[in-house]
């Protein structure tokens, strides 16, 4: 077995161990279905539970373990991006917007309820996300619960992913250059997987400089991570992705790809990864995952 | 003049000033409209500018009056609730939601851009609404930052606001009991203005129970405004309420006036009036417009 292997199977063991951690922590932080409220609490949970790589939830955990941060604040946090996060899935499908009806193979959550329900289970995911940060059982310390909570409303608010969402809507059609394309990447989907990579450091109380070390990790690897979806769409299979190959150009969406061409493209996430990978050199030994996550995303192929 | 008078004319001009220095504080806090997200910051900015009477801004400003707070510092915890009831306006309003066109007699938020910029101006001004409070200049200590943060998601979330939004959606057309009513509106309603209440003995690191006392006074306000805008509805004429006056009755929807009569509506307004003025008389004469507000919202016109 090759060392790249191995590493590539060690990795994905610690992603499934920390999705099914992060999983319980949901289950405990998002209220039972009850009360003459139980619809919304249902697709919140719909919207929430059992889905996806947990990117995020494993970006936070693998930052916190730097830091020696106990995993039971660090799994609050990484429920809580990993909320906030769904509520930005729930919202981005709504038939106003891009009028998705099927979220990683199930129905939406405005096809699984309907449109009401599930615009206020995006709020309510919100809110929580925002609850649970605050909540003295995250931290000790109530700076470090302070710092999370504008830390996150900065990359999820007007100048970060609802920003970017916007850009992305208005673009529809339209020709961008690769640097408007990069801008609107990096606020819609960028900012939070920052945030996430940041997370660990804030949480660990890290000097400055460590915590600006893991939020440019989080920068480069989020614009790689975009690339590489894009990448995949475009010259990926249906059949290897699970998804429509071809949707972003068949939908008139300009991404890095069309306007850089494949070959450009694949450098530029290769470039991306490779800074990433050298943000966290410094760590040594126990960054060792976050560098092979930067392998995975670039190189991944569903 | 009689007293009585005299004293609505100075709650008047206390919440004429008080709506000024919150629409200040609004101003500096929502971003200018600039970049490629412009169209969503001009849509936080109509949603949330110039609006309203401010009560809940004018709880918080006045609870924090009695503690001595930095008028500043609470300036920025009311202009915070005020973006949190503003985007509950915008999604409410939203065609999947209530449908209406007409807020505060302009188009609502969708009709004077579109559906899809209405859902990230609500998403974008709950997430500012908490970064506010979390950001430094709201208080010198973080717990207070935490506290707030964590009172307000309370208010705002699928336990509370969000929550009331869900049964009352699922209640149209449907009977009600009074009970059911009561706990309806006190969700939808009741918390978010609970909150402000709160929000000073929170700024003000009052003791427990004097924060209780201002969470029943906000209580019983939220209650009997409730009761107090559903007479409006029920008995007011088109003329004086700037609303088409039935509209409740129309939609089918159930208030506690449609339950329990006007007479015996408006006996439970009063009690609650009563109850509200009773919980803030230990701060004597600096709690005098939190009283008067009370005598003010059973009796408005409009």
């Amino acid at each position: 077995m090759s060392p790249d292997l191995a590493a590539s199977e060690s990795l994905s063991s610690a992603m499934a161990r920390i999705a099914a951690e992060v999983e319980s922590a949901l289950e405990v932080l998002l209220p039972a279905p009850e009360g003459g409220e139980a619809r919304l609490l249902a697709a919140m949970r719909y919207a929430t539970l059992g889905g996806g790589k947990r990117l995020r939830a494993f970006l936070v955990m693998q930052s916190a373990g730097l830091f020696g941060v106990d995993p039971g604040c660090a799994a609050r946090v990484a429920a809580s991006v990993e909320m906030l996060h769904a509520y930005s899935l729930v919202h981005d499908d709504l038939p106003a917007m891009d009028d998705d009806d099927l979220r990683r193979g199930k129905p939406s959550t405005h096809k699984a309820f309907d449109e009401a329900t599930a615009i206020l289970a995006g709020d309510a995911l919100q809110t929580r996300a925002f609850e649970v940060l605050a909540e003295p059982d995250t931290h000790s310390n109530p700076e470090a619960r302070c710092e999370l909570v504008a830390a996150l409303a900065h990359a999820a608010g007007a100048r970060g992913m609802c920003g970017g969402q916007m850009i992305d809507m208005l673009a529809e059609g339209r020709e961008l250059t690769a640097d408007e394309i990069a801008r609107l990447q990096a606020l819609k989907t960028g900012r939070l997987i920052q945030y996430s990579a940041e997370a660990g450091a804030i949480l660990g109380r890290a000097p400055a400089h460590q915590r600006h070390l893991l939020a440019a990790y989080g920068r480069d690897l989020g614009a790689a991570f975009q690339i590489a979806d894009d990448l995949l769409d475009a010259v990926g299979t249906t059949e290897e992705t699970g998804k429509t190959a071809g949707k972003d150009a068949a939908a008139g969406k300009a991404t890095l790809v069309s306007v850089l061409g494949v070959e450009r493209a694949r450098r530029q996430a290769a470039m991306l990864a490779e800074q990433a990978a050298g943000h966290v050199e410094s760590f040594g030994e126990s960054a060792a995952l976050l560098r092979q996550l930067v392998a995975y995303v670039v190189s991944r192929r569903s």
